[in-house]
């Protein structure tokens, strides 16, 4: 099986980076009234930066099924949409207090944060007007189920779960389970349908998506583990937000658990495992397995 | 025409509360991990309180179409988890900084900051989850079409542009029709959709909720102005949150544009013109019809 390499899926990031951006420069339109500064506090914090990881698996994914490229890409902005929004609320000072993300000052310290709270609630509810738009999928089943599994994956269930965990983690201790499951909610579960989403724009029934619930899993902690790799050992400017919080706040992580070697070492086993989950599919896939070593080469 | 007098409202009030609370209680279920502080978190905001206004309206208009009354309470609490998740946000000290809401302590002065943070962000996913989930509708373009309509009702077109008005508002001066512009956005959207979905929930198709529309659209700015003279002339224990914080910050509204006596007048009138938009319907609209007349005498 050849692999793609690099060079493909940088290709592949940037151009989706690109359709993002395009998408959210349309739909976050400013409009002429007394919401301009709303939309262009979710502006800033949405166009321009990020490694759109979750929009290059929606769109991967559904290229394996031959979904037409403006459905997934319309799925791929909402899903990032959900991501900026939690981005915009966790940089809050009374959540993580950041002032950097992606190189650029947080949306509460460019703007406020009464418009940054506003404009992260925006883009989540605009993700599921988006998803629900019959632009999205003619068929009104896909579109109901693209917002019950984007739903289940942002909400206390996933994403926002995870974040209340990742609060507790500061009071109380954590080992390997609870933070390997506080990972799964926090990012592993908009890691996961972001490639469920591909499946469902394509039709493919529950018990057809093993496999590829088995990559985002792995894929997902695979990401989770070099992101702490990266936060101790990468450097602030390259990266583009504050690094080494969760050492400094006592928290625990993958790697102060595992330590880096074993971190390293899991890392790489975890990538591996979720090229494995592909197998039955052909070189189609081959972007997404080059993604999940790129998930892991990006810590270096 | 026979009127509904006020007590089959009232008890009519009194069964929708019960029920929501009831969907409330098992939907936010506490689970037996670190999220236990989130879903208290959302429990203590999200049970046994407000007038439950937009459930009523869900529930009083889907019986006009003979709608399964499951069906209709799920959707009105999705609907009313998008109003108190906007309750939670809009309380925060970077908002209103409000301490007290139905009588209560508000969610971050009961919590924290943080959580108070997340739980608004797990009610906004969880209304989206539940809309779109089979046991709401077994028409999946049903649940599709809820989506797309409370998501617009809740987002920068709706509910948060709205409120993006009001920060707006306190910088700058806004005449009357800004102001009934900022409170359609504000309040009415999902007033609106809260009859609207009724209707979707019934099959009827857009062009047969125009009688409809005009009475979300009358009703929900009635509603406004009677806000603005409970806000001037209430008293804070029985209305259980702070009173006149817009006349202190100076802010436009209904009641400091019109003065009192055409703020009532108006007021009045404007539920006069909701009840008349229902004249297509029989006997069977009378909930509705007390309902308006309900929220102009709410302010004596």
């Amino acid at each position: 099986m050849a692999a793609v390499g690099l060079l493909p899926l940088t290709r592949a990031l940037v151009d989706i980076g690109t359709a993002v951006d395009r998408r959210f420069e349309t739909m976050l339109a400013v409009p002429g009234d007394a919401r301009a500064r709303l939309y262009q506090c979710m502006r800033h914090a949405a166009i321009g930066g990020g490694k759109r990881l979750r929009p290059l698996l929606v769109v991967a994914t559904a290229d394996l099924f031959g979904v037409e490229r403006e459905c997934a890409e319309r799925a791929a902005t909402a899903i990032e949409a959900i991501h900026v929004y939690s981005l915009i609320h966790d940089d809050l000072p009374a959540m993580d207090d950041d002032d950097l993300r992606r190189g650029k000052p947080t949306a509460h310290k460019a703007f406020d944060e009464a418009t940054a709270i506003l404009a992260g609630d925006s883009l989540h509810a605009l993700a599921f007007e988006w998803l629900a738009d019959p632009a999205t999928h003619a068929d009104p089943f896909v579109r109901a189920e693209l917002v019950l599994e984007v739903a289940r994956a942002a909400g206390p269930g996933g994403m926002a779960g995870g974040q209340a965990m990742d609060l507790a983690a500061e009071r109380m201790p954590f080992d390997l389970p609870a933070v390997t499951r506080l990972q799964q909610l926090k990012t592993g579960a908009l890691i996961g349908v972001s490639v469920e989403a591909g499946a469902i724009l394509g039709r493919v029934p529950p018990e057809g998506r093993t496999g590829l619930r088995g990559y985002a899993h792995d894929l997902g902690l695979a990401f989770q583990i070099a992101d702490d790799l990266l936060d101790a050992e990468g450097d602030e400017a390259a990266v583009g937000k504050a690094l080494r919080k969760d050492a400094d706040a006592g928290k625990a992580t993958f790697l102060s658990l595992l330590g880096p070697e074993r971190a390293h070492a899991q890392c790489e086993l975890l990538a591996a495992q979720a090229v494995e989950h592909l197998r039955s599919y052909g070189t189609e896939a081959d972007l997404l397995r080059a993604l999940a070593h790129y998930v892991v080469e990006r810590d270096r």
